[in-house]
């Protein structure tokens, strides 16, 4: 089972990646047959090229992300709370977002899911 | 499907509670055949009477709950980070969980998932 040193070391590779918009270090955190739902409800996208080109357009807004709290680990499990901010209309936006990422024992993430909707989102 | 406003409600009436020591008061915002998974990875419970047995139990060792940032709602899903302060023992204890839950059209809850490890533990 991953650890949760490695699995905090990933959502922090996660997070820098957005802030050097970098889609490449994101996929490379996820394996090849890994699912991604964000949100949740939304269709859910499978395998990293799918999860690549998903990552690559998320940048683009310039969206960065803000931890806030620490990461709950359970079982397969890796959970935090964190805000997505964005600028990109000129003025302050803000999501507030849970993830919940499962990993597989090789360290990689093969299912995210992102809860978060229309109640969370601020200054659209 | 269950509003923002009904899913908040919901989580306020589980956190007071716990502030009031009133198993009774859980029970009511689960279906009759609900689930419970807390840790995720634990036994799971079915069943309202199960999830008030264990409701029962923990809210013996004095738990309460501290929320830590807005609910996250989305489709079925409300999501929402907190702190379990304990300190039966004589000394401030704290666990770190994100619960995940899922409602049904007649706003109650189905699912419940409580992400927390070891790692998320404090005090102990």
């Amino acid at each position: 089972m991953t650890s949760h040193e490695d699995k905090v070391r990933a959502i922090n590779t996660y997070v820098g990646a957005f802030e050097a918009g970098d889609p490449d270090a994101v996929a490379a955190l996820f394996a090849d047959d890994a699912t991604v739902e964000d949100p949740v409800g939304a269709e859910i996208l499978r395998g990293v090229e799918a999860i690549r080109a998903f990552y690559t357009e998320s940048m683009k807004t310039g969206a960065k992300l803000e931890l806030l709290g620490p990461v709950r680990t359970v079982a397969d499990y890796a959970v935090f709370p964190f805000a997505v901010k964005l600028n990109y209309t000129g003025k302050e936006q803000r999501i507030d977002v849970i993830d919940t990422f499962r990993f597989n024992t090789e360290g990689k993430i093969v299912e995210m899911r992102a809860f978060w909707g229309p109640d969370n989102t601020h200054g659209f």
